[in-house]
C-alpha cells in the first residue's frame, strides 16, 4: 500500500507518519503539521476542539490521497492523519507527509493534499475564545459556518 | 533563540527538528527531509557520503536562517540540520523545519531554506554507482563539479 489515512482521537506521532512515507526511491520527504495557535486574529483561544464523521471523513482523506498519487508522479507514498476531540496548544490537529523522486514534486504535493483536506474532509473546528466568544467552523477557516 | 543550526556525523532525528520549531503562535509546522535514493538517473546507487567544511557550513546555514526570518515575517522558528559522512538509502542527510503563523509562509519559507542550502552551503556530495562509477558533487545536483 502506499497511502495511509486515519483519524484518532489521540496525540499523533510525526515519527509514525515520516517512518510510513519512507522509501528507497524518495529523495524528498516533505511534512505538514497543523497546531493550535493560542491566538486567532487577535483574540486568546481558551481551546480548540475537532468533531469529525469518521466513516465518511475516512472515504475522502483515501480518495485526495489516491488523487494525489495519481496526479504527482514521482510521489511514492502518502500519509494523513487528523486528530479529534481537544487539541492543546502547539499541538497537531492534522500531520501530512509524502516521499517523492525529486523535492519539488514533494511540495508541490504535500500543498495539494493540505488544501483538499481542508476544502473537503468531514472534519469540523470548535475554537473557544477567553470573552467567551466561540465559533464553529468548517476545517477551512474561510468557512464560518455560525457564531455562538 | 530562533533558530537552530547543526552539521554532525550522527544520525538526525526528526522529532527533535520538529520539536524545536513548535511554538504556541505557530499554526503550520513545515518539514523537508533529503534522503538516500538507490538510484540516480538509472544507475543503482551504492553508497552516497556528505563532506563539509563545517565551520564554514555553519555559518552558512545560520545566515541562511536569519536571511529567512527576516524575508518571512511570520515564521517564528527555523532548524537546519546537515549529516555528514555515509549516509544509507532511505535515510535523511539534511533535515529543514519551520513554524509559522500561517501555513503559506511555512511552505514558501521551507522551500526558500532548501533552496538556499543547496546553492550556498559548504557541503559536497560523493555518489558511488554500481558500475564503478562516482561522481563528486556540490550539494545542488545541477553542480556537478567531476567525475572520476
Amino acid at each position: 500500500m502506499s497511502i495511509f489515512v486515519n483519524i484518532t482521537d489521540k496525540p499523533l506521532d510525526s515519527a509514525e507518519v515520516l517512518n510510513y512515507v519512507r522509501h528507497p526511491h524518495a529523495g524528498a520527504i516533505v511534512y505538514f503539521g497543523g497546531t493550535t495557535r493560542n491566538t486567532f486574529e487577535g483574540k486568546e483561544v481558551v481551546s480548540l476542539a475537532y468533531e469529525a464523521h469518521p466513516r465518511l471523513a475516512i472515504k475522502t482523506l483515501e480518495s485526495i490521497a489516491h488523487e494525489a498519487k495519481a496526479k504527482f508522479q514521482s510521489v511514492h507514498k502518502i500519509a494523513i492523519v487528523h486528530r479529534t476531540g481537544v487539541v492543546p496548544v502547539a499541538t497537531e490537529s492534522v500531520m501530512i507527509a509524502v516521499s517523492s523522486t525529486h523535492r519539488k514534486e514533494g511540495w508541490l504535493c504535500g500543498e495539494w493534499v493540505l488544501e483538499k483536506v481542508k476544502e473537503r474532509a468531514e472534519i469540523w473546528k470548535i475554537e473557544k475564545y477567553a470573552d467567551g466568544d466561540s465559533i464553529y467552523k468548517e476545517n477551512d477557516v474561510s468557512n464560518v459556518l455560525s457564531r455562538t
